[in-house]
């Protein structure tokens, strides 16, 4: 992909020539920080310390301005005070670097004083073309390249790991979210790609980057955090949510649903939250799915990441709680998927099959003394029938009838199916490694029938966005 | 406590000979894996295995009938074929046993010919003075006196510690969930008195344990799984709980709100569910807490055992991040609680202590670069003008400013006060263990600001409950 195609934004994350413009020797300060991600052995380009007060940082040769740097710079970040920005700018300008990450606060978040700052970098940058993210922002990680400019002690934020199967990026208005986020994905051990503090927006917006993560092959989720658009962003955003979401699954978690919230996102970023019901019209018309807070949008995006999604709302449920099958059954209804009973064909062909104490409804209660080859019965029958679009698997791991060799199952039903699956598997510390074992092998798994039921409204609701006429809709939830 | 006031029901929990009628030599049989629970050194009552087959099983003497035992038998669990049950308990009324547990399935669960052995063991059971759990369930888990009949093994369903400070008591239905229950409260640190699972409730029902509950001094909140209620037991059981919960939390998940549940429940419990708008007013009425699920019902136990219940329903957010200041107050007006701005006193008290940039208002963001000594200001002049009832902490761990000590001002603010605290803390590693220290100090903590606002909305709702006319309510939300 070229810098052009674009926009200038691919760079923010594959800068080869880097310079930290405040760089600095004291311990735990932003500018050190910051250093200290790009000299680990992972980032392989090649980093520069920019301040005057030194010649070098932490063993990094340190210039007074770009200028001085004898090769060129691709990207800047910025962490110096507000009121010298400008001065910084100017040297980008005649470095003629085309991307700047700009951490410092003290900007338009501040009121008129550092609003005129802000225009004034925004001024020269677009003067020059220099592509700006935040100010007010912690920045970028990459977690393919290794650009991180978040200047959080990794003993405290973890950075997440990519997955080698489908990666997850996340953008964040919120410099504390971005950080909260990168370490809760990385305790999850969710797959993600990159992880883009937006601060101010006073350049780079998520517009930008919803059309770059859309072309992105490391990215096959795209999650947005955000309090609200700037006037007239909002409508182009949605513009262009409409053409990627057939392609690539989009998730907003937008705050401020309620007159309160509103008025806090307003005095924490300034945003117009505007109307709560005008927004979600919205955004279901571009296609995008807008989950109520950060476990819904994790859940979600795990599903979407990790399976196919469905070609139509017809769910089976399998469990061997019963009590585990009702809730779900609840949860199910309430998201308004469809739960059809089996055919009477597939009721024949399981009564056959399996003990007369199971019970063969929706769900199947294949019952607490089943082993894995109940599971694989019914899901070869059920998947035969080709009477449903999504799996939802109940599979309560305290019984000691029911091996490990049910992830196998589970995983090898889905594969040659196609069909998506989901699993739930409440408990501790034996459950959730089986849980862990379930999604290496590829298939979500969640710790309440609740959240697994929302994992399959995505996929549907997914399905239903990706392959519009031909989804197969058998409830009317208008 | 006698036996006599608690209507037979103590024995359950606190029985010192026990007899396991159809203990058996079998490896991973149930008849074996509940003798081993007994032969733990924790256990320190004696224990008895039943079984003509065996003179002795794991070392322990096996008789061939309680009669052949040399010594009283204050409790039985018998853990054999269905058929042959008539003729156990026939055994037990020789024997003047007054409790028996029925782990074994096969009775009103499989249709009419189960429903007659079931009816057998009632008639014997009535005629005397026998109590009876289940049968068709997993029985008892009592952390203090260790009692413990659940069949599934410690490495596969850990069972949970008793807590120094509150427990929670859950009685569940259903036997898969309880035994779920047993492994994930396990793994959430909850401090848990007592899991009893009911199966069938052919004696020993939902209102049972409701009294007796009540009155155990090891349970400070009483937590209920039901499908239903017995004809003419649901009445009953609203009548005592609108005596309890003056005293104690109680806490009732009832899945079957959809018609599909209800219909799944019926297939696994026989339960008749009735209209879901009935329950609700029921439980309204008795001053019952209803949470959807089982996330909901331990993040609100959680807060109920370890905090005080609030006074009024006027909640303080202070934050260290914008954003999750903003998403906490969307779910704080969700659930109808009040955010009121501080009062001008307040305000004036905090913009006089506060660096500038900090938001005044309500949440209170003491913005990014916050270490402890913020907080303690704010928890310092909002609790002295006593304008508020409950105080929600966001405590994101992410930056390096914000110290341990944290932990401590909090802890120690909400102790000198008395006034309920909930902390939330998103993140991984790092932050997931300053919550586990935040809560050795006594206050809950948790990974969303919905959840914390959930666990708030627990203290209002219960505060409303037990202080009545009093509570001071400022949001109408009938």
């Amino acid at each position: 992909m070229s810098a052009d195609s674009t926009n200038g934004i691919d760079v923010f994350f594959n800068a080869k020539n880097v310079a930290i413009y405040g760089a600095s020797a004291t311990p735990n300060s932003v500018g050190q920080a910051i250093l200290q991600n790009f000299i680990k052995p992972q980032y392989t380009g090649k980093v520069y310390a920019v301040n005057p007060k030194y010649d070098q940082v932490l063993g990094v040769p340190c210039y007074p301005s770009l200028q001085d740097i004898p090769s060129p710079v691709d990207m800047v970040i910025v962490a110096v005070p507000a009121r010298i920005a400008p001065r910084v700018f100017e040297d980008i300008a005649k470095k003629g670097t085309g991307a700047a990450i700009v951490i410092s606060g003290g900007f338009s978040e501040i009121g008129p004083k550092g609003e005129e700052l802000e225009d004034e970098i925004v001024r020269i940058g677009e003067e020059n073309h220099i592509r700006i993210i935040g100010p007010n922002c912690v920045g970028v990680v990459d977690t393919n390249t290794h650009i991180d400019t978040f200047f959080l002690p990794e003993f405290r934020c973890a950075r997440p790991k990519a997955s080698n199967v489908a990666n997850i990026s996340l953008v964040s208005q919120s410099g504390a979210f971005a950080a909260a986020i990168s370490d809760w994905t990385a305790e999850l051990g969710l797959g993600i790609s990159k992880i883009i503090s937006l601060g101010n927006k006073c350049d780079v917006d998520d517009d930008d980057l919803l059309r770059y993560l859309a072309e992105d092959p490391t990215t096959q989720v795209i999650c947005f955090y955000t309090e609200g658009y700037d006037p007239g962003k909002g409508r182009t955003f949605f513009k262009h949510a409409k053409m990627v979401t057939p392609d690539k699954p989009v998730l907003v978690v937008k705050s401020g649903r309620g007159e309160r919230a509103k008025a806090a996102a307003s005095s924490h970023t300034g945003s117009l939250a505007g109307s709560d019901n005008i927004a979600d019209a919205a955004y279901r018309q571009a296609g995008i799915i807008r989950p109520d807070n950060f476990e819904q949008m994790f859940d979600m995006a795990k599903a979407l990441s990790m399976q196919p999604p469905a070609r139509g709302d017809r769910v089976l449920m399998i469990t061997n709680g019963g009590g585990l099958g009702v809730m779900t059954t609840d949860a199910l209804e309430a998201l308004e998927l469809a739960i059809p009973h089996p055919s009477s064909e597939l009721r024949n062909r399981l009564r056959e099959r399996l003990p007369a104490y199971c019970a063969i409804g929706n769900p199947v209660d294949v019952v607490g003394d089943s082993d894995s080859s109940r599971y694989d019965t019914v899901f070869e029958e059920a998947l035969r029938t080709q009477e449903y679009d999504i799996v939802l698997v109940g599979m309560l791991m305290q019984t000691p009838s029911l091996g490990m060799d049910i992830t196998n199952v589970i995983a090898n039903h889905q594969r040659a199916s196609d069909v998506p699956f989901v699993v739930v598997s409440m408990g501790g510390g034996f459950t959730i490694k089986a849980g862990e074992i379930m999604e290496l092998m590829g298939v979500p798994t969640y710790d309440t029938g609740e959240r697994a039921a929302l994992a399959a409204k995505a996929l549907a609701e997914y399905g239903e966005v990706k392959y519009g006429e031909s989804f197969k809709k058998t409830v009317n939830n208008s």
